[in-house]
């Protein structure tokens, strides 16, 4: 939290020594809009562009201006109490601002995105965390924490929970790693997770075992980003082989999203790659099939349409017009119907000896 | 699961005999409606009556007949491997079964809740878990799993995950547990819950804290329930102040679902106590509020008229007319606006000196 801490004191400086001066004190922002933002497919995310608007303290700015101010102030506390706030959390303390609280959350939430922006930093290294937790980990992995009481280092083993897991917290930025594994298997459903740590998976795979439970949240997608940077572990990522699976769970973990372009280049896993569900594995693997429905097809059809990621691919284009041209969609947990255990004996080694196969 | 094995085998071996005798077999099932229900106050759920119907072999039961049968297989089988399923993964199982193969998921769900009403046991009884997980935990609690490779005894200690937690699994039936804690608290939010394990309020409040992240999985209730029954421990649940904190999430915690009745047992937590937020606490805390919307004022009102846990307490009736005559709504974090750290200073020590004032 260092970084933020500097940033958000000279921010506040260069406001205090204009007001010294009796000049009119002011705060400059990225514009924060798809108008502002360039795709680099190198770098995998959306980028912000330098255009920047500035927020000068006027008659009618003097309430935004005294609430950013005062969001940046508590910012400064959490981090040096090293404490945490959710953004709701943050909304109810301004209930005691007098004239600077807030009316409604969304007012408190563009603001608290106004200073990330401003600091070129993530809430979570400002101290404001998210309300939900997610992601479950298993497997050949220690997570290095700090137990708050002490401070001491605490050392997670995350191979030895048994049939339960790790549940990553809301923040992931102090966390450190050590892994042996040869790569990061992230996956969907609970259910399929489940079944690969029931039959300790992780062993034979040499992998660490990562459950989304559908589109993973920000503290999940931060900790997969953290560990295969840190470690230069691949991330092979298992989904349902439909347009949800592909165009939101997937696209999302890998570039990040269109409406939170200023921290796509935290949030986004460019390494990510897909393991399947593929079309090619609905003929190949012979897999029941359910029809698309109505909003299958319009989220393809969007996708091809509007985003960049699916559009910048022609592999992923043609993946979504087959799924469209059959009219089907196929869930990870069809392999089962080959036996239960198929995924595991025959899916996933054969998958895995053709890396360079997976979809980008 | 020696249990499940033996009662499927039961029934198995009656059918196995009527046939060699030349006679119709048959399965006798318990009526699964509200009609064969009963409230039982000490104990604390719905209740099945005796009623029971009689599925006999005839031309129009066959394949519901077979499909039965091959379920309970299927059920032996994981019991014998130790595997588990899931229910969507049971129904891809049947695609090998010929005529006996299931059209959708909604026909094997309804097979798998008669062989469980059969059995008088639950799905994760017979091998059948659920699809999502659920439930963190942190404090006070060592859980013993097996470790599926050597069949060990595995030792989790819950004080040791630092900012993250243990996460319950699909299936606890085989977990053991050693604690010293005084009680459990069980708290709706994440975000509350990351609040009270950063600051290791486990280790003051002598207890162990779980989040169930909105209304809990079958999973997170089984798991406080059997960790309260083995333990004779107290559960205190801390959930908003509103009408879906206390008639779906509370409510379902303590009591079970209504249309679930022969599953009650074994997922309800009589021993469930409501901690706050009440309407008192939202006057005598002085915290901010929001209106109740529309669907908060349908649901207390439908509370109120056809719960029977609600209908049996007054007290419940009148917080619920105190909230609805009101007209408002007060969230847990809502107490951030005393300070960030007023749950755990102020909120929860004055609460927990009188457990008996507690909502039942």
């Amino acid at each position: 939290m260092k970084a933020g801490l500097k940033r958000i004191e000279q921010e506040a400086a260069q406001v205090h020594q204009k007001i010294l001066k009796g000049a009119k004190p002011a705060l400059r922002f990225p514009v924060r809009s798809l108008a502002n933002v360039r795709y680099v497919p190198q770098r995998g995310f959306f980028e912000l562009r330098g255009r920047k608007k500035e927020r000068a303290l006027t008659v009618a700015t003097v309430r935004t201006f005294a609430q950013t101010l005062r969001l940046m102030s508590l910012s400064r506390d959490l981090m040096r109490a090293d404490d945490i706030a959710t953004k709701r959390e943050a909304y109810y303390v301004s209930k005691n601002w007098g004239e600077a609280r807030f009316a409604a959350q969304e007012e408190s939430d563009t603001i608290i995105e106004d200073v990330e922006a401003l600091c070129e930093l993530n809430r979570e290294q400002l101290g404001f965390v998210p309300e939900e937790k997610g992601g479950d980990v298993a497997g050949a992995l220690t997570v290095i924490d700090t137990d708050p009481a002490t401070g001491k280092a605490l050392r997670i083993d995350c191979t030895r929970f048994g049939s339960g897991a790790y549940s990553i917290p809301i923040s992931v930025e102090h966390l450190r790693f050590e892994t042996k594994a040869d790569f990061l298997l992230v996956i969907e459903t609970a259910g399929m997770f489940q079944r690969l740590v029931k039959h300790g998976y992780w062993k034979k795979g040499r992998c660490i075992l990562i459950s989304m439970g559908g589109v993973p949240t920000r503290a999940c997608r931060r900790f997969i980003r953290r560990l295969a940077d840190e470690k230069g572990l691949p991330v092979y990522v298992f989904v349902d082989g439909d347009p949800y699976g592909i165009c939101n769970i997937y696209r999302t973990l890998k570039v990040g999203s269109g409406n939170a372009a200023h921290l796509n280049e935290y949030f986004c896993v460019p390494q990510a790659r897909y393991l399947g569900i593929t079309p090619e594995d609905i003929e190949r693997y012979q897999l029941p099939t359910h029809p698309l429905k109505e909003v299958d097809v319009k989220r393809a059809r969007d996708a091809m349409k509007n985003d960049p990621f699916i559009q910048h691919h022609r592999v992923w284009r043609e993946a979504l017009e087959k799924l469209l041209s059959l009219g089907i969609r196929a869930e990870q947990q069809a392999l089962a119907t080959h036996g239960l255990n198929y995924v595991i004996d025959h899916y996933l080694p054969e998958k895995l000896a053709h890396p360079e196969r997976f979809l980008p």
